[in-house]
């Protein structure tokens, strides 16, 4: 364990055996390159449920170089007959409702069970700094040190499109690595809850008692798509509100139409710091899947998010290909100086546009 | 006058002597093909507010026959610089609202002050029955005679976007013919509403008292896309409910935000058909001009139309450029067959499929 005084390094406690991206451990930058090992040994390696191949070959799927990019894609290709036979589990909630200690405490149970459990996150702000930003997994002490556990920060992207991506496939290799649990955790601002809804099986909003609603930040759109609500810190002089809280949110729930899963959602309390009702939530969790193995949702569901990774993606590609095109960038622009004093029919000034752009595609 | 036993030939009292298309007054089919003009026959028509010219020149930026569309847009292009100079109005409400009899005594109070109305419609069935439906339009008898009104059906077309496209196309016409005062009519179902708002300037809303909002099905957005609300039928015995609904909608606006026109929505109350309080529409309208034209907002709306316009078709054009190529349609159906059997990565089978279609571009 490194202490030295850089109080960046010494707050390092996560991992410190697995290989962290340069801008999360700088340890690893000082002469250890990202060497490039045989495809065959990443593939034995995640097959096996080795942490630290599994760990490089993240570190690939997060990279923009194009021969790790490509190297990224054989790997996945190869991984993916192995994937699918898990548990996906989307956590959010506002900074403050203790994410971090839940899920310490809800890996450790399931680790003692015999499950093996992963943690990824997209961390929106990781956005803006360009780095991964550790936050609260440095509290996770206990399951960063578990064999049976995998913990990778956020990656960082250009965008909250490309974050998604990286997450996604990531988790793919976690599958492939034997992890039967997958957890994918953000912070409840902005697009990024409705990312990971998309990603998972069964999403999970975490809150807490004692604030308003108002003050709680929540936006409705989150509680829609929660299927099940926990408030924690359901402890000490707070366990009343806490409870007050639950019959609140029942309520709330209540004039919600029925979901399409069949499952209606559920709202429990539990104090993730004294370790009191986090087994609730894999009893739920448990149940949602008995109900939508049976019904045939929980299948339709993930076809659906595969789908819809398709199409977005090829809607994405072929619309940022025109408008990112340098010629019709500036033809655009002209255009649009054209259509503000009235002297073209947008309509026509379209298709000439489209006109241009498919002539810049042939040439 | 044709009387033949016809049903349908008997009901058409609309503008007769205005070529109609051969959908809406077939006594025109038999023989009387579209014959082209020189193109300076139209400009000099229009712009001179012959009806008869203009009703020729909408005809052929209805057609979907090349040649019509290659002389509409050049028709169009020499009107547009004398397009703008009018308030575009837009009319919707449920069927039974009294859309028919409010237009005919609008309009008719706005000839009368010396206007020149012009009267456009987005009939939603029409797109189902493939031809323009004259509906409520036989019973604006005395506007359909009037000199400085001109009345003309829905088009009809596979979409309703490319009904609002003709639409639009039609009102610069109706402009450049010196038609100052243009509204366009929807009935309340579907999409059209957003269709029509995204071409107005001012838009109103028709209701009648005495029947609960949830009966006249009136859906939230379209409320709250109003400038004015006008509650129709105030005669009679339902003079004291017109009253009760006028203060319950008054209430009902005031939770919404302050709309960017700067100018706060307004209800009143009318019977059309006693021509009570119809002239309450246009001074509003007087009143929102001189706002929305003081603070910048009417043009600015007018900027943001066109430049949707612009963007939309674009997007629209890209997408179906993929979507309904011949050899994509297939790739496609292969891939997600792959997909649901979990072959493929999701992300990589978006890039091949872009990476095909921009080959078949270059071919």
């Amino acid at each position: 364990m490194n202490h030295s005084k850089d109080p960046f390094q010494s707050a390092l406690k996560v991992q410190e055996a697995i290989p962290q991206p340069p801008s999360v451990n700088p340890a690893w930058k000082k002469g250890h390159k990202q060497e490039l090992l045989p495809i065959d040994t990443y593939i034995e390696g995640i097959l096996s449920g080795n942490r630290v191949i599994l760990s490089k070959a993240i570190t690939l799927v997060e990279s923009y170089l194009p021969e790790h990019r490509a190297l990224a894609q054989q790997i996945i290709e190869r991984c993916l007959p192995y994937t699918g036979n898990c548990i996906r589990i989307g956590i959010t909630g506002i900074p403050g409702a203790g994410k971090s200690t839940f899920i310490e405490s809800f890996g450790t149970f399931l680790t003692h069970q015999g499950h093996k459990v992963a943690v990824l996150a997209i961390d929106p702000s990781s956005q803006r700094t360009k780095g991964s930003i550790l936050g609260d997994k440095t509290r996770m002490e206990s399951l960063s040190v578990d064999q049976n556990a995998f913990i990778r920060p956020s990656p960082s992207a250009g965008s909250l499109g490309g974050v998604a991506q990286k997450t996604r496939e990531s988790m793919m290799l976690c599958e492939a690595a034997q992890f039967d649990v997958i957890i994918v955790e953000t912070v409840g601002v902005g697009q990024s809850e409705t990312a990971v809804h998309s990603m998972v099986d069964f999403f999970l909003l975490l809150m807490i008692a004692g604030a308003g609603d108002e003050l709680q930040g929540i936006k409705r759109g989150i509680m829609e798509m929660a299927d099940a609500l926990m408030i924690n810190k359901a402890d000490g002089d707070n366990l009343s509100a806490a409870q007050r809280a639950q019959a609140s949110y029942k309520s709330a729930l209540r004039i919600f139409p029925q979901p399409p899963s069949g499952w209606n959602p559920q709202v429990e309390i539990m104090s993730a710091l004294e370790n009191k009702g986090v087994e609730k939530v894999w009893d739920m969790i448990i149940d949602y899947l008995n109900t939508t193995k049976q019904n045939g949702y929980f299948q339709q569901k993930r076809n659906e998010q595969n789908q819809s990774i398709l199409l977005e993606s090829i809607k994405d590609n072929l619309l940022s290909g025109f408008f990112s095109h340098p010629v019709l960038k500036t033809a655009l622009k002209t255009t649009e100086k054209k259509l503000l004093s009235g002297q073209v029919n947008p309509y026509v000034a379209a298709e000439n546009l489209l006109n241009l752009y498919f002539e810049q595609l042939k040439s």
